[in-house]
């Protein structure tokens, strides 16, 4: 029989293949598989219901070895939660599943829920259900969260035209160098214990991996604002990644231009002192989990006086290509370097 | 520092223990941790949203020694939607969430989403979403399902008065039989590969554990006879842990009947064969997935001619405990058998 390895595929065309076969059977099933959230219409009349899901494995997605269990408790309900600001909309309910084994104690998930505590106090969510259960081995964390916003608000990933412009919230990069910091100081624990771990100074960075914030802020700008952007995503896996995804469901191409990517001069600093590229850092670091999206050209003084917000770029025809500009003003094709399977 | 072990505080004692701090903030969330689903009313009319989250960990729920992939997948998606059943709602949409490690291959994971999509044409289910992910070892599912019902007609576990009659659909102790094979046969092949396995005349109850269905039957039933059951919840860790939660949510006791517990001939013959008491594998064996409900018994008649349901006790004043009347006339308290941390 044949066998075919994971790895071919990656995750992305691994949900793609599985899940081509599924056919919609309900009319309130307005948005399945491949977008930050689905949306759901159950009330003809009312707003959608927006619901995402993430799963998260020690080992692979976090680290115990530098991550407290208040901050990964934090951290999983508030990357959930992006995801539904990613939709324009706002996180209302949330759902808890969690595998453990008995290496951990009564206290040490009390630590975990009162980071989820945390989160849910900060962005107004319920935390209304969830499961949990024995694991042979380590910490596995699968949140749910729904929402909901008015049907002719939403954002999808697909809705983009030839002309926009491509905007980023805040700035990137900086949740890469955090792990990059952690790593080596993990690293130096290893072999020298009695060292105590150096941050100064860095205590920012390091912030951007273990305590990352969802930008409400923004949902509620855009509202203030009247704009309702015509694409949008969160850079979960990196901003190359993210724009792929953009592209590809809005059918189009992007020129993109490396001058106006958002890249802090500390991060930019901290990069070189890793020997790291910044612009790599930036496009394929991932977990910064600012939004990505686009905007008519029309709404462009909307956002005009936003200083966290960076036009990076301008959709066009898919016929163009998916293209970075350098600042030495060359032409790079725009690579995924996401997530493929161990 | 202070641990306390997780077995200590038990499953449910643990979630209690950790979500008792968590206030709702929403007037959309109606009924949040502490049922088969939560409710959730987005829209002023309109029905209300049924959400339910469940966890499948390789080792613990499943055994892939004997678990074809294709009826893990029935199994994981048929057993969610059994929560939505409990509420007297209908599943609507799903959301797959997978952990796995490279030792699985695509074709393994297409036969796993062949039994999901089975189940889900089968009940009438859009799958909507999902996130897939590596795992350092293992296969972990969880799935969440959400479904719809208008709010006069959904049933939580709370809702039991002194003086209704609990009732069953089905038979119980099936599955846990079922599992008592399937472990025999594991054992005889671990020590003689070569012995092929033998279910002859036993594919029911197998079946019963590998395959089980829902009560989508008994929610269509219900509404043909215009009946709402005042409480309810699907049976997954037992008759006993399961009558439990009625009298705990409704504050109530109970009088239950041993007499009329629903255990076939085949099940009775098959628990004796292994010298196992059948009433022990009925109140304690789990995951039959049969509903257990109160009803009024003004409405008795409506029940009287489904074959499929069996009246099996009395609810009563919390003061008067909750007791089994065995065959032979005495009176003894109930107690739980239920999930314990490994």
């Amino acid at each position: 029989m044949k066998r075919t390895e994971l790895k071919e595929l990656g995750e992305f065309g691994l949900i793609d293949h599985l899940t081509k076969a599924f056919a919609h059977k309900h009319a309130s099933t307005i948005k399945g598989v491949g977008d930050d959230a689905a949306a759901i219409r159950y009330a003809s009349e009312g707003p959608l219901t927006l619901v995402s899901s993430d799963m998260l494995v020690e080992g692979i997605h976090f680290d115990l070895a530098y991550t407290p269990l208040k901050h990964l408790g934090y951290k999983a309900a508030v990357v959930n939660f992006s995801d539904i600001y990613a939709m324009n909309a706002r996180p209302k309910q949330l759902l808890v599943n969690m595998a453990l084994s008995n290496r951990f104690s009564v206290e040490a998930m009390e630590e975990l829920y009162a980071g989820i505590q945390l989160a849910c106090d900060i962005y107004g969510v319920d935390l209304v259900g969830g499961d949990t259960t024995s694991s042979l081995k380590g910490l596995v964390l699968s949140l749910t969260i729904m929402g909901e916003q008015a049907a002719d608000k939403v954002v999808y990933r697909r809705g983009a035209k030839a002309g926009d412009l491509l905007c980023v919230t805040g700035h990137l990069g900086g949740a890469y160098l955090g792990l990059q910091l952690l790593e080596r100081e993990k690293q130096i624990f290893l072999e020298q214990p009695d060292m105590e771990p150096d941050f100064d100074g860095e205590e920012e960075l390091v912030g951007r991996l273990l305590k990352p914030e969802a930008r409400q802020d923004i949902i509620a700008f855009f509202e203030e604002q009247k704009l309702v952007p015509t694409a949008m995503i969160d850079i979960s896996d990196g901003l190359s990644s993210e724009a792929l995804h953009l592209c590809k469901q809005s059918g189009l191409g992007l020129l993109l231009e490396e001058v106006h990517v958002p890249i802090k001069e500390k991060v930019y600093r901290k990069a070189l002192d890793f020997n790291l590229d910044p612009l790599v850092c930036a496009m394929h670091g991932g977990e910064d989990y600012e939004l990505l999206f686009c905007i008519d050209p029309k709404d462009a003084d909307k956002i005009k006086y936003n200083m966290d917000i960076s036009i990076i770029g301008e959709m066009v025809p898919a016929a163009d290509g998916i293209r970075l500009q350098t600042k030495g003003g060359k032409l790079m094709d725009l690579v995924a370097q996401g997530w493929t399977h161990h």
